[in-house]
């Protein structure tokens, strides 16, 4: 039993008729109450056939008491459509239902406790004395293991990146296209998207492999459930892909993912606006030790802060136009407070393909962050990343202050090469320079709701481009050369 | 239009029709299609028509394109049932739709975009040519302003909190008694509660102001949603409680909240096993200056590692028992993540109430943090909360390690005394101090996939207990000791 709870009503019920899953069977217990009270359909159990039905499910209704009737309903052939039985159970007041069992039964208060010792003692005995034929073994079939579990550590790609040096890609499409090379050389690599293949380009994925491609249509939280039962035992690799601010739908099934140890892979696309900047200083390389703060693709680089070109492009902040509702800016926060959580936040097209090669081979819930806008490759093909190791792209032996950035802030900080260098993860960061010292840190970050706009116009406006930058690494240089 | 997407389906059209709100109408737009594809149903508007009538609402098919069928359906009588009418609208190739109009009509790749100038003029010409009686006005009634906004600063308490030293409460509990005091002398303080009324205590409102509590049930989502609803225009100071863990699922709907500018008060509670502890060293007092990060409180107790007592209770991780599935361990990274968010974490029953005065006065979205078990009172009655202040609660002149701690672990580090205090909020810590320098900080934090257990196992398993507190702030002191 894979624990998800709440919310797994509509959508996947209606995921389950959409594709027939004939071999489904849901069990619903009616007991009438809730945590607080009773539950709004009491034991109205017609009322829940009815909507049971209008989802296009086969539902009968048995008293959950009588293993006869369950067995009856249980083996009945289902044709096409799936079955689902809602029984009366614990707190039974249904005219079907014969035998209240237990002396907990149809009371409130007794929700997420054990009953006492005395009390349990009862209900064994009683539950005892109703079997009929105690001597009877039951020998259920073995399940068919017609597939061996998928062992991570063979998942690698057959070759490196086919990227040439200036070619420019989203880290979005070079997901799409990494995906379907992954699922190229392993038949075990499955594919999910939640209608918007189109703009996560998991959509290459689907054309190349439609058999292993699973649309999950706009309900991201059912969609994570899928993932976790593709993945159940070991049998896949799968990943999920929408965009990076409709999984804060799934926060839930996403936590209850990492409390029960499966290994889904999350791709998050349009993550915006959350070019946030952080500047050490006097700290030369940073050591990105933290658990869930991940980073293949998390570089620092060193700068100095000398004479500047400016008037080269802005780059665009991922999501910015589409409007606060799709910018992608708890994804970080969400994803790093999971247990077993790996973040990825690549920056082009070959660490885009290494993420989701590291990724496939990394236990635990894995996210990949990829961005809207093509933007230059930074690494060649044979660049090698470890989960856990930071990159230094740009350094030279005068530098004074260190930038740290990712995905679209790195394009951002080396752009505004020589004027100043900038980039960052602001809070991971910072979490990460715990237990270090003798440095300080500054982190420009959004601060307010954000609105729609230009991707340069937001930069400005929430104070986190070029010139903000630069104001901000004079300032702290000059207060270090004070304090000296 | 308060705007929140997705999800908004089953528990919503339970919700409405088990209140039987006779004066809401939802008009479905049957549009066919998704982003990437079409969407299940496609124009199977019976089958929506069937959903409909299963969740209790009284459904109507018209043609959307109609006026006439439009202000029929509109205008019917609704008795005791809602109205609920079904669309075809844009993309239209069901049989009633007789009018197909615009030229991106029932085709993929417009979702989210807006119409080039040509196709948009064409389409507004073609709108224009079918207005068979373009001089008529229409005037529709204002609406009846029946009560005025609440204004936010006249919200206080009438009189101090009325604990006595050494009484123990659990700020769950301070919680619920503070919400009914507020809403004795504020009749427009309304409460919610996701059918955990009884855990939350927000009961103790309910029991005392029931026609202004609102039971939404076990759907999150949908009572973050009610509660938006509530406070919109100004009308009511609403506070909506539930676990603290069960936010995850509303999480999507929090955001939408923030984006919105809606002033709306949340409690979790049993936030668990999230004794996470901060050492700060040589740093006598912490300016938490972050936005989000709020602290009536959130206390910092510089203390004197020194001789010590041992042998006090260690006091229980809040919902330790439960399991992981209940343990709020992600929301204070989900409410920090959010805009004009503010979130309270109470140690006692004197700064649980200042809480919840503060939060009902404060604007944006508020959370507060309670816990499961009984603990003694840290402040006296009159003590003074500001939101954005830290509250000193043990110093000496000897001090050579500031302790950040709050809520449970407020009283772990205090019942650990002169042995050595401790308390916190790692993440929110070390990310406060950004900006400041000359310190270096230690966190001690729940870095696993959390178990069941005992509290005083789990500190243990954790190291979090007051062994693992007392170990770092030795090696920290030694450290220092070394670099001098």
């Amino acid at each position: 039993m894979v624990r998800c709870r709440r919310g797994l009503s509509g959508r996947p019920c209606q995921f389950a008729s959409y594709y027939q899953l004939d071999n489904l069977v849901a069990i619903m217990d009616i007991n009438r109450l809730g945590q607080s009270d009773s539950s709004p359909l009491q034991h109205h159990v017609e009322k829940y056939q009815k909507r049971c039905e209008a989802f296009g499910w086969h539902a009968i209704i048995v008293d959950g008491h009588s293993v006869e009737e369950l067995c009856k309903a249980l083996s009945q052939p289902r044709p096409s459509t799936h079955c689902h039985h809602c029984q009366n159970h614990q707190g039974q007041r249904h005219p079907r239902c014969s035998n209240p069992i237990s002396a907990a039964e149809d009371k409130l208060g007794w929700h997420a406790k054990p009953l006492p010792k005395d009390m349990a003692e009862m209900v064994m005995k009683d539950l005892q004395s109703r079997i009929m034929n105690s001597s009877k073994h039951l020998y259920p079939p073995a399940p068919t293991e017609d597939s061996p579990p998928v062992s991570l550590r063979n998942i690698r790609m057959p070759s490196a990146p086919n990227y040439k040096a200036g070619e420019k890609i989203a880290t979005r499409k070079a997901y799409g296209i990494a995906l379907a090379k992954l699922g190229r050389y392993n038949e075990r690599v499955v594919a999910l998207d939640g209608d918007t293949n189109n703009l996560t380009y998991s959509e290459i994925f689907k054309n190349e492999h439609p058999n292993r491609f699973v649309e999950c249509y706009i309900a991201q939280q059912n969609m994570v459930s899928v993932a976790m039962g593709c993945a159940a035992r070991e049998r896949n690799v799968v990943f999920a892909s929408t965009l990076a601010s409709f999984f804060t739908r799934a926060y839930d099934q996403l936590r209850m993912a990492a409390i029960s140890e499966s290994n889904i892979n999350l791709c998050g696309s349009h993550c915006g606006l959350s070019t946030v900047v952080a500047i050490l200083s006097l700290f030369p390389l940073i050591p990105l030790a933290l658990q869930f703060v991940l980073n293949p693709p998390l570089f620092s680089l060193p700068v100095c802060p000398g004479s500047c070109q400016q008037g080269t492009q802005c780059p665009s902040v991922s999501a910015g136009e589409e409007g606060p509702s799709v910018m992608g800016l708890e994804d970080m926060a969400m994803f790093r407070a999971l247990p077993t959580a790996t973040i990825f936040y690549p920056c082009d097209g070959v660490s885009t393909e290494k993420a989701v090669e590291l990724a496939a081979s990394t236990k635990g819930v894995c996210y990949i962050r990829t961005s809207r806008q093509d933007n230059p490759m930074i690494y060649n093909s044979n660049e090698d990343f470890h989960v856990g190791q930071a990159k230094v792209v740009y350094q030279s032996k005068d530098d004074q202050v260190t930038v740290v950035a990712a995905g679209v802030a790195l394009h951002e900080a080396l752009t505004a090469a020589e004027h100043l260098k900038k980039g960052g993860l602001g809070e991971a960061v910072s979490s990460a320079m715990v237990n270090e010292s003798g440095f300080s840190l500054h982190r420009l970050a959004v601060s307010h709701v954000p609105r729609s706009g230009k991707p340069h116009e937001l930069l400005k406006i929430y104070g986190i481009d070029r010139d903000a930058i630069t104001l901000a690494i004079r300032k702290m240089l000059s207060s270090s050369t004070n304090a000296k």
